[in-house]
């Protein structure tokens, strides 16, 4: 089963989609397989990271965003916007598709661990990951 | 077929689980197919580097902890230990799922690359890897 | 299917191979699916980006090699030439393995988003990448 999962955005941070790719997974009706995702955006990716305490995905998001600042004078991809070239340089240093072993129905994910979209973009954005079961 | 792998590390470091993968693959008896590997940890990630030279791993080791240094200011996520947030932003930098094409029953690895588990916490830990073989 | 993609590349950047994955597809005759690829690699990688401007592309390698560079004295594993260990480094902080969900006879790529195989080294090269079709 190939599917999309389409969320909106509204700026950036760790947008949660694991209750989104559980849901697919029980229509799918598959048991034991692969779970395989695709952001088709270069300018967000995806994660797996802790899903207890927020405190880390805010953590995370200001490393990043001060790892890979706006307004950098290497950049001259810049007539999208100021955001637009840090954001792909963030898609290129995350994941842009993940694979996830399916077992007994559920995704094997760690107790802490949840899927994440990752927007790198301020304003809202409509974003769409394929994910494959099989 | 889906397994886990369990590994205990002692450290931060890279430990290579190559050889487990592929007791896995033979036991699954597939010849032709996709090896996917999950680790279900946030603060440990999986890497494909080179087994060869330990000098390699050294290098990587030592540069990532130069990057992404215990106590910085910007940590607001500190109670689970000096050593947590910067693991979880190397989880995050690095691979959390992986996608190995097999043929004639061997995994397509090139010459000099092993499969790694990527330790990024002090203490001992138990980690958990699991494997989906299609 | 199984097959390989061999590129020949002269230098750092990224080469595009989204047709050459895409031939593959075709002659697999597989319309829905996955398109899993491994770089058999350490000192190349993969990476999804933007196929549209090219200066998003220059921008991505200039930055990368600013946070990478050459010549850096933390670096041990030095015979392989001043390339080497920042490439070893690149290639842990990209992607090795990809993965693509396929229907109707596509990768579902986003519009803009092309497949590249990411030469790290400044020598010509001959680079493998495994690809699953199935």
């Amino acid at each position: 089963m190939v599917e999309i999962i389409s969320i909106k955005t509204h700026g950036q941070g760790l947008y949660e989609i694991t209750e989104r790719v559980r849901q697919l997974l029980v229509a799918s009706g598959v048991k034991e397989g692969l779970c395989s995702l695709l952001i088709q955006h270069t300018s967000a990716s995806l994660t797996i990271q802790e899903n207890a305490d927020p405190s880390a995905q805010h953590d995370l998001e200001n490393w990043l965003n001060r790892l890979v600042p706006e307004g950098d004078a290497i950049y001259t991809h810049v007539f999208e916007g100021r955001d637009d070239m840090p954001a792909h340089i963030k898609a290129a240093l995350t994941a842009t598709t993940l694979s996830l072993p399916v077992k007994g129905g559920q995704i094997l994910l760690g107790t802490w661990q949840g899927i994440f979209c990752w927007e790198h973009r301020h304003g809202s954005q409509l974003r769409q990951i394929a994910v494959h079961i099989g």
